[in-house]
């Protein structure tokens, strides 16, 4: 088992150098670095017995044929944000793949095929919205996204048929459901929960909800020196009540992550009382409920500072996502791999989005997280454990024979 | 007393059409447009019987002479902010030639002479630094400014040169403090306090002393789904305590003022956790020793909230400049002309800086404040009323008679 996990590390530090940018990784859609990767991981697919295919967008699919006429699909993606780690999306593709070369070895058909799919775009880096390898693969690719300009003007038509695909295929080309088992991916966990609680691995339940808001503040801009306090309608002052309600209000509800990351300030000068502020609310819970509860919550707290300030508050709902609970069969069937190789059975909520939240719309899905190191990831200081991919490979397998039986 | 006011609201009108900007006001030190203002003028303070010189920086100097030896000073600056409104400056010198073309019809000679100056740079709009052309009538300029660049590259030692002046005549060429009687500036309030109390003018106690300081919190930069609340350092999360801090500390100090105007945050992503945050801090008071107790207090709180936070606090004191108190004789012999003319003897502090704070590195100073609406300057929306400068003009007259006994 070491012997695969250490094929994985080296594969993910191979990956790692190809990049558009020297020095560090950084791999957007439909770029060199991506076809150089789909490559090479094609060969590595290719003498693990698979055939392989790029569709219209451009995902890597590999097939491992195998005696019946269902498919299990694992995957997860190959791009990259700007200035990556190396792990994350590239592992959970190079444990799938470790996992069918075993089975290649050994000769070994299971009563279903294997695909393993390497998405090309999930990070969103070059046209700025995600999921658009996986919503092509489960038949929800959104056609109007084929006039999205990337920072160069080049259209994501355009970069489809430059990266060797079909725009007009995007469309209505998703994987048959009927014929599927289900979604399964290996993800680096990108958050502290397995460290903290030192585990290699953990089971995934499911995809928070999250809410994106733009939360703004209208007061009037003055003189810093002689508006007295009592005379002041500060927008920041205003805002910064705000955020330390978001963060207490986040506090006083479990699995509740809420989060000010942007915030500006106009006219922004270090004599002037601030005008104006916009400030950027990410809210996110396992529950849909706990979520929007908390969303009315704090909006009713934006009104009440607003009134109580005379700044008059704006609440714009930008984005909105439904939080996915995972398949119970399969993630049973992960959970007992687990306890029957002896580790302990953690599951958890994951906070940020994956391809499996897309792949959930076409079928049963599950997933399962590696620990990295304090939580790090879009970052080059991304760091796994061979130890715990070990755990992860051997989980894998266990369950590929679980889901066998 | 009503055409003298009729006129300075005309002067003022006439002076905001000269800009370096079409359809607002701008005039930057030594621009075309301030040429064109020291023109027009030098030719109303001649038509008022006064000789006119520009000194080494380009300030207006018209002097009026007395029959003694010694000198009294009126003045303010005829610069302005972008996109500023036609009074701030400009309102106490059309206020102090008013009163000199009295002087001048009635055939008046004081025993003193009168000189009126405009300064050539109050606003620091084109170099960022403030009363450049006071310092230099004061005899307090920095010779190091003059290499200091505008937004274009160009030193201010060649502004100097092509508006006409001598950039080696800066330094020691100041106004002979033994002449002189003092200097006494008429000046819009900049502020809300004299309409709140419903009053026409106010007499200036002096300059609040100013502390600007640069506040930063680094936290860790983190993904806002993944990581809990309770494992968090949130940069923004510190700043913002510290900002409603700021503001509670201002709010329980009679007179105090505290301003967070400017903030920034890294890495400033919707879904990332602020790792970093700097904010700017302004806080002023009269009295010195309430504004550092303010300060100390204020920098307490930024270490507690680091520590609590596990965010590494910064401060860095940028400026700090003592409050100046205004001489007691000439602010005494205003008291007495607003009482005289029956008006509510009314003094206040003034938050904001002006030429007279230079000046008082000279000799005596005392000001003047007019109403203006709603406390709005440097903006176009500034506005005064004709009644309130009639009298201002009314209080500068019967001043001046009292400073002649």
């Amino acid at each position: 088992m070491e012997g695969a996990a250490a094929t994985v590390m080296e594969r993910c530090d191979i990956l790692g150098r190809i990049s558009e940018e020297p020095g560090r990784i950084t791999r957007p859609y439909g770029s060199e670095a991506m076809r150089q990767v789909n490559d090479v991981v094609a060969g590595w697919m290719r003498a693990s017995g698979m055939t392989v295919r790029q569709d219209a967008i451009g995902n890597l699919v590999g097939r491992y044929e195998g005696m019946g006429d269902k498919t299990l699909i694992l995957g997860s993606h190959l791009d990259t944000v700007r200035d990556a780690g190396k792990y994350d999306g590239i592992l959970g593709m190079m444990v799938a793949l470790t996992c069918l070369e075993r089975l290649h070895e050994r000769g070994e058909r299971l009563p279903f095929a294997i695909e393993v799919v390497g998405f090309a775009d999930e990070e969103g880096l070059r046209f700025g919205t995600t999921y658009l390898g996986s919503s092509v693969f489960a038949g929800a690719f959104n056609p109007k996204l084929l006039s999205l300009k990337d920072a160069n003007g080049v259209t994501l038509a355009d970069a489809v048929r430059s990266f060797g695909g079909d725009p007009d295929g995007l469309v209505g080309n998703g994987r048959n459901a009927g014929e599927l088992i289900g979604y399964c991916e290996v993800h680096i966990e990108q958050g502290p929960r397995l460290e903290t609680h030192d585990l290699p691995i953990g089971i995934v339940s499911g995809i928070a909800g999250q809410s994106r808001i733009v939360v703004g503040f209208e007061g009037k801009a003055d003189h810093a020196g002689t508006v007295p306090m009592e005379g002041r309608r500060d927008a920041l002052c205003a805002a910064a009540e705000f955020v330390v309600e978001v963060e207490a209000t986040a506090r006083g509800e479990p699995g509740l992550v809420a989060t000010v990351g942007e915030i500006s300030v106009q006219p922004g000068a270090s004599n002037v009382i601030p005008g104006e502020v916009d400030l950027s609310l990410d809210i996110r819970h396992q529950d849909d409920e706990v979520r929007e509860q908390a969303c009315q919550a704090l909006r009713q707290r934006v009104e009440e500072i607003g009134a109580a300030r005379e700044v008059v508050p704006r609440w714009h709902l930008r984005q909105e996502k439904r939080a996915v609970t995972f398949a119970p069969d399969l993630t049973a069937l992960f959970e007992q791999a687990v306890g029957e190789l002896g580790y302990p059975v953690e599951r958890l909520p994951s906070g940020a989005g994956h391809d499996a939240a897309q792949m959930a719309d076409l079928g049963p899905v599950a997933m399962l997280f590696v620990r990295c190191r304090e939580g790090i990831s879009h970052n080059p200081a991304e760091s796994v454990r061979p130890e715990d991919v070990a755990v992860a490979i051997e989980v894998v397998n266990r369950f590929l024979e679980l889901v066998a039986k």
